[in-house]
């Protein structure tokens, strides 16, 4: 199991990568749900036939209204009215409240869009990077996924496989790893799975602070590239990482995030940022199964590249 | 079936009904989860055995950044970056933009915490107001649902019943109604079940635009206050409708929301406000069957009132 | 005086009118502050001069949190704190806001930088329309005016001069009015002069209400593209009208707003929008003169097209 | 002249000197203007009579995006529409934005009003705390300096006075070094000034790079607690530092920040916070002169505790 990088990549192998990884027109051209389509009713039936004990589960991590190394863009959150407010209505009162969240980076929950992401002025399926405007995406924005998604969720619990409180920042993951993940779980991520990640990135904020986890900062746990090539030959149909599935350092030259561009431009992947994935572990061991109902349920929000959301895990 | 109220309630009359109707200390005296409590994990398992078809169906109103007679506090959203902007990773660029939103009203889909109303400076179980503060609610907050609401959803489709399009302003919808509408779509709302109550408030938006559904407007069609004692027998835990479940104008003298502080503070119901239910009714209609699996998964946003969200019915 | 505009303008005659008024290169390749060189040191100290009464007076509209026909995007203002949170200090206690406001448009009184306007692909001075990107303008930013705009201000009170409350929407003023005006009032307006143009706009709103000032209703007073080579000639420095000095229905074929790119694009004019003139009418009349000083403090905001600000004249 | 503060006062001795600051009721019991009132029409006239040289400089701080160690909360900005975007207007593009701001805090250049601090439970004039509501402020807000302050200016550049840079973190300036720091410059506040307080807070953070100013970090430079009875004295107008007054740690037993109490709730001293005094000192080094006039222009923001603001001083 390779620790971290033991050889950069090229950008031309980079790019042979983001070819290889392509699903470009397989669900034709004006596709926008991506590797969404994996996921047939039959493997919703499934997803539900999962649960047995009756518990739901959070991967969210609390709204989070304070400045740090990892959030330089703290939601806003004010109250409008509290109760010593008289609305006209004799003694009853209403408490109201106002949310403001630049919910992508590292320290808020959140789904992205497909067209959250573009290289060499695509987005997935080839469209156009320009069809991100100023006032928002014209395709492929966040709505695509409005009527939710549902299916069985696949916990790859990595430090609990090394044993481990977390991984440390730069360590990499790789396809063998995760498939050592899955023999150790006795599972194996299939066809409209939704392949939950964890590294430990919140437990080790959780227990040590917060950190930089960017290039000028300490960096963070993720995938390797060529990972990718599991989870586009098993057809995952989405990925619920703890960081954002990175490695910083990457291992690739000349390019500082591989890995969103290979997921969501190249493979069409639904991905997610910066879950919490500790009561989800905790749960997981104790009904010693790693395999889940999960139903995600992004915001309406037109034209938007992403959505704050709470996934939810169910057993 | 009573088109608009009769006989106007009394303060009095209203008092003796909350009274009636308060679940206070039924689940101990610090409980923040009210009727949640209905949900057992058996109830959950039982939802999930209702996904046949694994159609996932949106109820929520896609998020409104138009100002209007509905929407006086219009959602805010702008566009932090597009792919034109370079950001030191070569041909890679990423997306982002940021969302504000004062989420109560009448024209953005959202769940109400407990915290959210107050009665005679009470909240529900009899906790002080005072504990929503300047800064946010110190119990009772929107996190007490952190680990989302799963559960068997009844659509109680009224127009459907009537044969309308939706229910004009000022309808109030009785006890009697919803027993009829039961029978109508063979279904029987139980313990633990989740209330889709809809008036064809958004339909009635859709097809004739924006109405002010205030005092100062048309007003909204709803519920019956007396309608409660039905919900709260059948230990309903939680309800969501197309308005906001009030009728208005309101059946009681002086008190321009009744239905509010009687299902939140009395009841400790589960409460959300102005879904979108005209999908689901669509797709109730194709399957012939008015139940179905329900997530909820409000943001978990620490002191809040409430939460923007996006319920899914599962079928 | 011409009431409503005889006869159009074609685009035509418009790019000619728009050439005609061009101040591109006058103050170098790169100047960013257009007419405001003007302003002299000179000018600064006769301004100045004019402080005799020692009455400030304000030409703002107070902010406004209400949307309404006028004001699609209401600002939003909530409280942090109030004075019961404790602070960790004893009894000292301090209470926050926040206040959000998407200033341009026709409610909030406000000061427009260069880079606002762009005609066929070109800022002032023939820069780029692209060099405002989505995260804001890469010149001709509002920091142009970062140390303020000090200088002689002449209110030309067309409605005082008419004997009426206001201009109806849809009336135009001509050049000649304006000399008519100045004649009534006994000013000139010369060389570095800051033009306070009063339509009545915010009267008609305060005694009538709010109505909507585009073209989807009653429109707005304001000028007549040919009165701008009188500003031109006379070098004017900066223009502050209650409404936006657009006519509205204008008087150009094909082109909504005509006003805003000849005088910002073409002529580098320093201008606001939506201005409160009438504490400031008011006092003019109470002092029986036109002139007085002005200072402009527009917030310095790195990248952005214009600032709210309170602009302030000093008898 | 002490460095930092020798002799602890207890809260009693600060009690002492909190009521003999105090001017409530000197200029009414509604008075919500404060320290204002020392501010004549001929104060005005002679402050605009110092204006010869015909320059205008900033005093604030750019608006400041990032979040940092003295910026928890960072403006919030984002452009609405860039000139990419038809307006259905032909050629003609308007760029607009958005600016978000809880001003308050080390690093938004702002104005207090003096319903900002309580001490007690009461304002300044002994007006109630709970007079600042959560939906905002019913008197005292920031509106009372709606028609702007004009006046005359005075620096007092402690660091030119000391031969430093800037004053490091903690340091106290004493009444006696005020007096000197007069005698240096040649002026004296006198009735109805503005005093402009300057440590070289900013510079030290232009160069040297932002650090915490609180208790939690290395503090700032500002007043001794006695030192005010000077500015009372004097009748001093404004209060305008480029920190926040605060010396930290301070003086006082159990009172984090003794400064703003006595400023703004005993005396109704008009304060600012956070301004930039780098240009300034720097012009009237070249001017040979340290008084100019100042003309404030808060935004007229009904309620609100403060105001965002572009201070300019005139030479």
């Amino acid at each position: 199991m390779t620790e971290t990088a033991q050889t950069k990549l090229t950008l031309a192998q980079f790019d042979a990568l983001f070819e290889s990884l392509k699903n470009w027109g397989v669900w034709g051209p004006r596709d926008e749900k991506g590797t969404l389509n994996y996921i047939t009713p039959e493997k919703i039936r499934a997803a539900a036939a999962l649960v047995k004990t009756g518990r739901s589960v959070t991967m969210e991590i609390p709204v989070n209204t304070v400045a740090g190394p990892d959030n330089p863009n703290p939601a806003i959150y004010y109250m409008n009215t509290t109760h010593d407010v008289d609305i006209g209505s004799g003694e009853l009162r209403f408490a109201t409240d106002f949310l403001g969240i630049q919910f992508h980076g590292d320290c808020h929950t959140h789904i992205d869009a497909l067209c959250h992401i573009a290289y060499k002025g695509q987005l997935y399926n080839g469209r156009p990077a320009s069809s991100v405007t100023p006032r928002g995406a014209l395709e492929q924005d966040i709505t695509a996924y409005a009527h939710g998604i549902v299916g069985r969720g696949v916990l790859i619990d990595v430090p609990r496989y090394r044993g481990v409180k977390w991984l440390e920042p730069g360590v990499m993951v790789t396809a063998e790893e995760i498939e050592a993940v899955e023999a150790a779980e006795n599972v194996r991520l299939s066809e409209g799975d939704i392949m939950v990640f964890r590294t430990g990135h919140h437990r080790r904020r959780l227990e040590l602070g917060a950190w930089d986890p960017g290039y000028t900062g300490e960096g963070r746990a993720g995938l390797d590239p060529y990972s990718l090539a599991l989870l586009k030959t098993r057809k995952v149909a989405a990925f619920l990482p703890d960081g954002d599935g990175e490695t910083v350092p990457a291992r690739v030259e000349g390019l500082l995030y591989p890995i969103h561009p290979l997921q969501i431009t190249a493979m069409g992947l639904v991905c997610a940022d910066s879950l919490q994935l500790e009561d989800l572990a905790r749960v997981c061991e104790e009904e010693q199964r790693w395999e889940f109902m999960v139903v995600l349920a992004p915001l309406c929000l037109p034209r938007a590249t992403g959505s704050p959301f709470n996934p939810i895990a169910i057993f």
